[in-house]
């Protein structure tokens, strides 16, 4: 009844659960489960079936994108779909306890007795199937390319913003949604901001160029970092980029099915501190990314969760060192059978620009 | 202590409800109060005073940004926050109940007694500051003069996505952050999907051009729509037309003080049931915007919230006929102390284009 592309049956976790139904009320879920692209939709499933209840806005557009009945619903969903429960005496209803709102699971409490599924609902997304992968690396491969497009425009003294609206121009034209997240931007010291935001500055020589950037195309994420050096620079800034480097090789080397999370963070950690750079590198190594650019795993200091083939993560070891500057270099990895598969086709080797 | 750009004591709470501590969560709420722009962060406020906890990203950027104090936690955010908690004794937390998910409400609950604020905490935010209002006119302008600059680059034949990827880089170009959600451009018959996301398909002669947009800009939303006939269409076209915009201006002159939310939404429905057109109309007038792109109030039946001067809202009614084209007409309006002032400069009489 559910989603094709996906192939993962929803429908197991009722039996396994004993439950009566299941209520999935994060969009990204309801998404991947039925394919509803809308901003409004509450998915039940009962064991006679699946029904997605959203507004009058999304009556073309619903039926046209789900494989399970569609209930245009005008006023509160919630409403709707608990008449739909009524037939059933005291149900179990499994319901995605990290993700609801204390509001909602107060609404919901009254429907029946209430399981919190934990992670149930949307762990299958962590591992990817073949079609998801394909659209990943689609993803992936776009961004690339908008970067490429992107710095043949390039020129010392453009400012941090220009560059920016640039590669998001570059992503649309070739058919994303937009941008995965805010692109940044950030030159000279302020690259020592992990989460800098591009600003009217100009990019000058002397210092690094960091770009982060990630597309959304056809709703899979992309996500991508590099650093050059504008002109001239100093030695320093030379050192510390072979040294991200290095720390970055050393996380993809130890990617392989059955190792934990935080064992391909504590990899590139092992080598940022053999340079004497560990107390600069104050984030996780990367994270899973596929329909939200922040999923599970979170490769870093205490997740144990274990890789396995099809996850796709990214590997972005940063050193920040303030006043200075900062260095990322990340990519999107696909763990595979017998290690991983790096998808980022751009370069890496320490890159002068201007 | 807290945020002087908007000037709303989030302190008088704390008395008002004769609590020991407020937990505010919601980033945008965050932001609202501190002026904290990252992706992490949660602020307690007890009667000693504001701190933010944020993750080491933050560790320049916060104090930078705030000001309160700044605690910067390695791992879990909450961890720390319920340690500087333990001093009181069986304390009284107000939080977001309705936005706060299950699992931080988990573990909030063995903190001290929780005592639901509703919409306490984020209500301030829906009468906009003068500074605000400044903010939200700014993008509001930017995004007028994206539309303009980026439709004399319109050409008959066009892809919607390439459309959608000029409006975006323009805004970018001019200094917004970026689109306040994925822009819309949906032409012929597809323009009858109020959410239509921009295909690969030319805009051809014979239909609508219904373009939907808005700017992100130092934080603050904006949102237009505007629906063009491209050369020669039909007269039925023109008669959708000329009565959504005259149901766009019902709506507008029954903007005042004291006015409900709803009844604006009723003059709006009031005149496109005139023309027979009531029941293509199927969506609410519009809703606030700030910070968010949508905010309280929803200009929609049943919603009873008074308007009051310094509010911001869209006024967008729309009709979709299925397979035949939509007309939605947009504008940003500030609720003054005597009606209302339309801050989109764009004009809206019928045009042609192409």
């Amino acid at each position: 009844m559910l989603n094709t592309t996906t192939s993962v049956p929803l429908e197991h976790l009722l039996s396994a659960e004993k439950l009566d139904a299941i209520i999935v009320s994060t969009l990204v879920n309801v998404r991947y489960y039925t394919g509803f692209t809308g901003s409004n939709g509450l998915l039940l499933l009962t064991r006679s079936g699946a029904t997605l209840f959203t507004d009058p806005r999304y009556a073309t557009q619903a039926p046209q994108e789900v494989n399970c009945s569609v209930v245009v619903v005008v006023g509160p969903l919630l409403k709707k779909l608990a008449a739909k429960l009524k037939s059933l005496r005291k149900p179990r209803i499994g319901f995605e306890d990290s993700k609801v709102s204390f509001a909602l699971y107060q609404g919901l409490s009254p429907l029946g007795e209430l399981i919190p599924l934990g992670n149930a609902v949307e762990k299958p997304r962590w591992t990817k199937s073949a079609g998801e992968i394909a659209a990943i690396r689609a993803s992936v491969n776009l961004n690339s390319l908008a970067l490429e497009k992107a710095m043949k425009r390039f020129k010392v003294g453009m400012k941090e913003k220009d560059l920016a609206a640039e590669i998001d121009y570059q992503m649309r034209k070739m058919g994303a949604e937009g941008s995965a997240f805010e692109t940044i931007i950030a030159s000279g010291a302020h690259s020592a901001l992990p989460h800098a935001r591009p600003r009217g500055e100009r990019i000058a020589e002397g210092g690094y160029l960091l770009i982060d950037m990630g597309a959304c195309l056809n709703g899979y994420m992309s996500d991508m970092t590099r650093t050059f050096g504008v002109g001239r620079v100093s030695r320093e800034a030379v050192r510390i980029y072979k040294a991200v480097l290095e720390a970055q090789q050393a996380a993809i080397e130890a990617i392989r099915p059955g190792k934990r999370a935080e064992q391909i963070h504590a990899a590139a950690m092992r080598v940022l501190k053999g340079h004497g750079l560990a107390e600069l590198f104050i984030h996780s190594t990367g994270h899973g990314l596929g329909l939200e650019i922040h999923e599970a795993p979170r490769l870093g200091k205490g997740d144990k969760t274990e890789l396995n083939s099809g996850m796709t993560i990214t590997i972005e070891p940063g050193v920040y060192k303030p006043g200075f500057g900062g260095v990322r270099i990340e990519d999107t990895v696909l763990v595979t059978e017998n290690g991983s598969e790096v998808l980022t086709p751009t370069p890496k080797g320490w890159t002068i620009v201007g």
